[in-house]
């Protein structure tokens, strides 16, 4: 959709990789006239639609599906005062219907509990509708004032995925938390991106909730993208809109809740972490194209090559892997380019003397080459395709962990951080000493009981105070 | 998630009929705040979703699905004049971004020309780049002043699947819209929802466009319901947004334009044409769940049965079948009447007496019985699931064939439309005509140049004026 003029900026300047890859790759368009909405390109919307299908898939377990409608009236939004605290700035309000003024203003939801909490009151009776567990996938609006992002940070969310649960009791809330950790961990290493996980800090929780569970992703500079957020709501919105249930012995009890949320930032996490100089990178199980075939047919054996890229085509489709053949009047070096700076993760290479030999040349967008047979074809590409699921999740392991840095004082601290590090210190938990923390650093405490692969969850003295504390992830964030 | 109180109101009160089902099938629930605003139920979702998989499939032949935003500023909104006379009335408009008033108010969609357009421009350089057809499916929106009601006259109109096609010449813009209209056809077709095609009188017609196609159905108190509409836009809107392409010539060329909705009266339609006095009927191409099992675990051969029904499961969902074991401490009866409210096409019982015949009882929800081979169980489905669809399309046709009515005298005209018909007449296609028919018989001219297998397209003389004229369906509309 547009001139492929110049280059690419080195992923080294990420961020000016990050705004070229978005149009060059023809993700988004950020031309759209308003600040902080952009519109996306098929070729986006793809990556997008298979990203939140695996994300359907994995929530369908045990969640289903709604859908919840987009205007709240005020009165219902104000209900929850800490709730308005956290969101009264950052709320569109619609206040005409064509020329005449509403009687009742109607927020853009920024988050749907106030939209939806008013029907659980209605649709929860007894201890035996219990569990509820539902979600929708939408778009949320807020009216930033800090500077927009593509994909990062948004006036309107067109991909915000809320789950919206009821328990019994707290401990049943907590444990559907843990569920949704789980379900979070999973979605993620299908995406290839390691995440930490730890619990924000009280000043940090979101508005309404007993506390906040937070992943996040160390994005290429070293800032940290916060990528999902489960949040225990304890019996904080069913006090306020009456959901109650009648239990076992007939008494009425107030409901405990959850909800937990994850945004297109997951699809900036996918692009940032894995892309590199010459373009994206997308792990097979989302990429639109899994393998384009490129026939090399220079010369007489023009008919011949086509005819085999065309077996070879409906083959891999038969056997269900996303392909596309390539047949574009230009050079094949001009298609290479193109294809790898849109992610492809697999190049097949079809020219006579591959035909002669019945092989194929399989190339990864993440580096090798190997001969492939053609008559067993669909397994040497099942095959490939694994190593290179596996060597994209290697790469963001590894840099995940380098960038993951343990320290003990504050000198360290900031040298850490002034490296492009996320810190691993100590913390008491004590409000005093996060401040301190995050002032002398120009830092955020992005959570505490980290729980990673990468992260030692000893105990140990805050890097503040000196008392006993847990482990703690200092970081600068988007 | 609502009691089973009372009971469905017969279908001839189809009004009472279908505000009860909504809940009732757990489709909808219309209580919230907000009037002309909906929630869906996670089954009314789950419809949702089998049908627009269905739509996608079909727009994915030719167009490619994009995201566009939702708030439009209004110095765009306001560009294209008969557009804006159009809408004026019917947008919300978004004023306020927390406490502070936006420079530029912001219309929330009511559909998307003018936020798509204007990026158009940005796309569209050569030839080359023609055609383009894309797609979205969002939420858009109306400030409705009449009588709302779910499904068919929305506010948050929750599930609008709009086209957006660009052509190089005005010859091609028009073959799209005969292309679109196949599709839709295919698509009711999938649905067992028969249509009628006409082209809307001159003063109905989409504003901006050089003509409009509409593609209704005859609901079941014979009211028509607009359920899908092709609009042929010349070059309105290319001249009032620059959307200009270089011909072959090097010169600049205005782009002709269509473009094509379809919402969720579509699945209005559904429920209303297909369903009984007992609820929901579901073609199985879009039914959630296509056969429920329900064991007759009555006496002692209680874990025989509950194996052989887990095996019969099994194997259908292998197949690839949506399938549900219904094992809820009920009786069987109360369980036939919860899945036929919900429009199960079929169910599957499984007793003592089946197992030892090697056999399982098929229970069609249309009606009849038969007795399925448990060995070859999946084509045994597979063929009553197809005889389903068919008596499901039948029944449909023959309710759309029997509300075409063909009169010649204004008089038959009122007498077909006071006896709950659409008529079909002859109209010179004079505006005064026009107003004439629609006067007398209180109803509206739906449109001209009829195409239905019901109706023959022969020309005649206009019932007002006598001149030349061409079949025409007048209705009462939603």
């Amino acid at each position: 959709m547009d001139d492929d003029t110049g280059t690419l900026p080195p992923k080294q300047d990420f961020s000016g990789w990050f705004n070229d890859i978005l149009w060059r790759a023809e993700i988004m368009d950020v031309r759209y006239p308003v600040k902080g909405l952009y519109v996306w390109y098929p070729y986006g919307f793809a990556i997008r639609k298979f990203v939140y299908n695996r994300l359907r898939e994995l929530l369908d377990r045990d969640h289903e599906e709604t859908l919840f409608p987009l205007l709240i009236p005020e009165q219902e939004f104000m209900k929850e005062a800490e709730h308005i605290k956290g969101f009264e700035n950052e709320v569109y309000w619609v206040t005409h219907g064509g020329t005449t003024p509403l009687d009742v203003k109607l927020a853009l939801r920024p988050t749907s509990e106030t939209a939806i909490y008013p029907m659980y009151a209605l649709w929860l009776r007894s201890h035996a509708d219990l569990p509820m567990k539902y979600y929708q996938i939408v778009n949320t609006f807020r009216y930033e004032t800090k500077q927009t992002r593509p994909l990062i940070r948004l006036r309107e969310i067109t991909s915000f995925m809320e789950s919206h649960t009821v328990h019994a009791t707290w401990d049943e809330a907590e444990a559907q938390c843990e569920y949704e950790l789980g379900l979070t961990k999973e979605f993620y290493d299908g995406l290839c991106i390691p995440i930490t996980i730890s619990k924000r800090p009280d000043w940090d929780k979101f508005p309404g909730a007993d506390y906040t569970i937070a992943v996040d992703a160390i994005m290429p500079n070293g800032r940290t993208l916060q990528i999902g957020t489960v949040h225990h709501l304890g019996t904080h919105f069913s006090k306020t809109f009456s959901i109650n249930y009648e239990d076992k012995n007939g008494e009425q009890q107030l409901a405990n809740q959850t909800c937990y949320g994850i945004s297109e930032r997951s699809i900036a996490a996918l692009i940032s972490l894995h892309g590199d100089d010459k373009g994206l990178i997308l792990p097979p199980a989302v990429a639109p194209v899994q393998a384009v075939i490129v026939p090399i047919t220079i010369g007489k054996r023009h008919e011949d090559v086509l005819a085999a890229a065309k077996k070879l085509e409906s083959d891999l489709k038969a056997a269900g892997f996303r392909v596309k053949m390539d047949t574009r009047d230009m050079r094949p070096g001009a298609k290479y380019y193109w294809w790898e700076l849109r992610g492809v993760p697999l190049r097949l290479e079809l020219g006579p003397r591959d035909i002669d030999g019945g092989k194929v040349m399989a190339v990864k967008r993440t580096g090798e080459k190997s001969s492939l047979e053609l008559a067993t074809v669909c397994d040497g590409v099942t095959r490939v395709l694994a190593e290179i699921t596996e060597g994209i999740r290697a790469k963001a392991e590894e840099h995940t962990k380098s960038h993951l840095c343990s320290v003990d004082s504050m000198d360290a601290l900031n040298t850490a951080l002034n490296d492009g590090n996320v810190a691993v210190v100590h913390w008491c938990r004590e409000r005093e000493c996060g401040d301190a923390i995050e002032e002398k650093a120009n830092s955020s405490i992005l959570g505490t009981e980290v729980r990673s692969p990468y992260v030692a969850a000893t105990d140990g003295k805050c890097i503040v105070c000196g008392k006993p504390g847990k482990a703690t992830l200092v970081g600068r964030t988007y």
